[in-house]
């Protein structure tokens, strides 16, 4: 979710979404990215009632710890002045995560390491508190309220700074044996590939996320003198942004349109790789680059048509996140729900 | 199982090989290959009791049919006759299987289609009757009585002419959505990579089979003239088989040693891209490039703690098959146990 970027906000109060009649209890679910932080509660049916944003303090972690805290303890007090009975808590972090400690032991661009989250979260509630990392978060909202309603296979791909994942099997998270299932990103597409942030050569997140689109678009602009990209930065590529790209390709600018298919047949490989061993129901697009699905969607899906073997991936749907920006919010409600028992 | 390679045997009669005293229930366990069809009685404890091997009439898919049926029905009377209750009957067979109908779509290198394997079984001896594909059931052997017993995530793959594989995930066979999960030979691993058989580029299976191992070895022999491979082919690189490159490599080969680096190299990365997906508690490598295992063992580790990321792969041991040819005779059978539920 890293490529989100809201305006500079505070803490602003609550505001109250929508209500269910006859709805009475709800969660509070917290979406931690280096960006932003959002809060906010759920209803049983993933609708959200009322939420908070805020930018994240990520260079200082005890204050986003604190932000964090206030968000959630003051979502929970906006949700009860509302009538709404609040059950549980659900957070989603950026991060590597021991889920059954609840702990956060890392993020990438924030300044804190070995947070027990789920213990702040409980004792400063008073509720049952549940943690994961964002993309299984989001993975969980898509399943819980979004495309993936229904669907119990699915391999959930964000598309942003990085590339993150969330499997989905008989219709709960994959963790693997240790808890560190589920690292797509990191996988090798291509050992002559562009270098990863993670130090390794060609990972799909070297080759099909937003960095990897603006990387790919600035080297075609420069390639390309009359490029709307080189209009746009004033000639400085290192000031193209995804959005940049996505206005650009929109308009046929040719360096734009083909940093998109850079993207959309790298994607494509991974896709493919993902298919022939998971064989999921859905492969679903979130995060950033997912915005510019209709950009993506049709070179991506001819790649697996083409490169994909027939009998593995024919019966396999790529979709767009339905939930957008909110999939982190409404999935970490969702993991609150399915933690106490109340998701059927 | 393809580089599997026996004595043409015919129909010989079933040996008994061992019996532990008390036990008085077994079922049969069959492993049909393109090379040969095994099948024997198995114990509860996964010791094979007596076993039949034949030559896989490969040419005519109603022999390879009336072939099996027959050693699995004397294979059932002889185990009788040594005083033992039969119970069930297990198949893994090399191809693509629809596990839930038990019926096989097709194989390579023999000459049937839509063979409704599990009735056919099941009408024969009259026992409950189940099937898989050869991988799956190698795997489930190893969890069964091999290497793989007490661990129940782990990634099992099959090196042979071509690269299956076995996923366990909470102690049972992962199968995906479809039914088609599991196709670790058919992940892409190298964009510019050697041509796969099944058409595609830099699979897998391409860069770590028996097959690589035979034409990196030829290449390379080529391009060295005092290569003990020459000597042991008259010149004619086609003729190198992996036996040849072992015991070239056993003997100092630069040219067979350069061919084990490659495919240690290659299945390292792809060891590497399971082990980030997965997370398994275990990798485990069988078929007949497994046999030459300690000629992998040394590069490969190295290849994935150089290249791995360590969190996600640290914890996690390659192993080698422990019962190498007999994994995919006692996997049916202990897909045959489970079926009954005759296995805690």
């Amino acid at each position: 979710m890293g490529v989100d970027r809201i305006p500079e906000s505070g803490l602003a109060p609550a505001t109250l979404v929508s209500r269910i009649v006859g709805e009475d209890e709800c969660v509070i679910g917290a979406d931690l990215g280096g960006t932003k932080i959002a809060a906010g509660a759920v209803d049983s049916r993933g609708a959200i009632i009322l939420r908070h944003e805020a930018t994240s303090p990520a260079a200082d972690g005890e204050r986003m710890v604190s932000t964090l805290m206030e968000m959630i303890s003051s979502s929970a007090d906006a949700a009860r002045s509302e009538g709404f009975n609040v059950m549980a808590v659900g957070i989603g972090a950026a991060g590597f995560i021991l889920h059954d400690d609840g702990i956060l032991i890392e993020s990438p661009n924030i300044a804190w390491s070995d947070v027990p989250l789920r213990r702040l979260a409980a004792e400063a509630t008073s509720l049952p508190a549940f943690l994961d990392n964002d993309a299984n978060a989001a993975a969980a909202g898509e399943h819980f309220a979004g495309v993936c309603q229904g669907v119990d296979d699915f391999v959930y791909l964000t598309l942003g700074t990085g590339i993150g994942g969330g499997i989905f099997i008989n219709g709960k998270i994959y963790r693997g044996y240790r808890g560190t299932a589920a690292e797509p990103g990191h996988i090798t597409i291509d050992p002559e590939g562009p270098l990863c942030g993670c130090g390794r050569k060609g990972c799909l997140e070297a080759m099909a996320s937003g960095t990897a689109l603006e990387r790919e678009a600035a080297r075609l602009a420069e390639e390309n003198p009359g490029s709307l990209l080189l209009e746009m930065t004033g000639g400085d590529t290192e000031l193209i942004t995804g959005e940049m790209v996505s206005a650009a390709a929109e308009r046929g600018d040719p360096a734009a349109l083909g940093a998109f298919t850079y993207v959309a047949s790298s994607l494509g490989l991974g896709i493919v790789n993902l298919m022939h061993l998971f064989d999921p129901e859905m492969v679903v697009l979130g995060g950033g680059v997912s915005r510019s699905g209709h950009l993506l969607m049709d070179e991506l899906n001819k790649y697996v048509a083409d490169h994909g073997i027939p009998a593995l991936t024919e019966g396999t749907t790529i979709a767009l996140s339905a939930l957008g920006g909110d999939a982190g919010l409404v999935g970490a409600a969702a993991m609150a729900w399915e933690g106490i028992g109340g998701l059927a």
